[in-house]
């Protein structure tokens, strides 16, 4: 009997709505777990250690990435972020489906390594929506925001790859598309076809 | 922009309650269509023509044969029943998914012709549970119980064929597995590929 949870891969370019998405996905649903990343940079005001990030020195990542303890890092600013393989494969492996919230060059990394996961893309209804979006968070200057706009352009030429896109227009029915696509994955014939035997030899 | 309808193949025992499932997934749903199918047999009492069957004669039907007319077709009985390519293609083309319920025979045909389509095996929880729901309808013989049993054997030995399978159990989770399913696909790259260029070219 498969009882294993399913990995999901999100990515999504920054106003993209991920978060909020993601939120309500696990929102009252005690089956999904959230992947925590690790980093070597400093914790910022409020983070917390094992919420936000795992905060771990530059030596014991290292260490991690010798001892293949990374499903996948990367360098960003002179700072290693990646993804703990562990907590990942230890809830799968308990039953939980575990969402691991990547960029596309993280997403990417797995595909090529052939991890068995369900990579969504989430996609802004328009560059003008996001760019409204990014403009309206009144967090940024324009210099900011264009060069968000430009990963943005890049990361969705790259939506391709991904197995689903799931526009963020309306935010209730993207997350309705987001449990779809989970519960559809648990209904597949590879994860059902112990039905068969069960049923065909239980009279 | 792929609008284009999905066609969706059902099978499933007599028994497994394929039709109350599907009477939910399509209540208030007026964006699937049921694929009415096609006999040279007489109506029964109360059976009206263009709901239950098309009700047509055998020069007729054979017509559609060779005129490829049938998406398929089977003989039963000394009868032809068979699915009019029309109604299912008109529709599909016009944006609505479409149902086809048929037996094992019927959607393994599909799919040794290519047909584009999500097939989803209806499974009964148990054997025992089958038994107890073809007895509990009070309408057949125990020697037509048996057949029915051994029938639904043999499709379940099948089920492995199909995309997906799901368990109908608890009706409503049945039912929003089905819903699940369908609302995935459309969520399938493949057809979102087109939001891509639309995002990209919008600014």
């Amino acid at each position: 009997m498969s009882n294993k949870g399913i990995l999901i891969v999100v990515s999504g370019p920054s106003g993209s709505g991920k978060g909020t998405l993601l939120q309500g996905l696990m929102q009252g649903n005690e089956r999904i777990k959230y992947s925590v990343s690790a980093t070597t940079r400093s914790p910022r005001e409020g983070e917390v250690n094992g919420k936000n990030y795992f905060f771990v020195t530059r030596e014991e990542f290292q260490q991690q990435i010798q001892s293949g303890g990374m499903l996948e890092f990367a360098t960003y600013c002179g700072n290693y972020y990646g993804t703990p393989r562990r907590y990942v494969y230890d809830n799968l492996e308990a039953g939980y489906d575990v969402i691991l919230e990547i960029d596309v060059a993280g997403a990417t990394k797995l595909m090529e390594q052939g991890e068995p996961a369900v990579y969504i893309f989430i996609m802004p209804p328009s560059m003008q929506e996001l760019k409204k979006r990014l403009v309206g968070r009144n967090t940024e200057t324009n210099e900011v925001i264009e060069k968000r706009l430009n990963a943005a352009r890049e990361e969705i030429a790259a939506a391709g790859r991904y197995n689903y896109i799931v526009v963020n227009d309306v935010i209730d029915d993207a997350i309705d598309k987001l449990k779809a696509i989970i519960l559809c994955q648990k209904c597949k014939t590879v994860n059902m076809k112990y039905m068969i035997k069960e049923v065909l030899t239980d009279a």
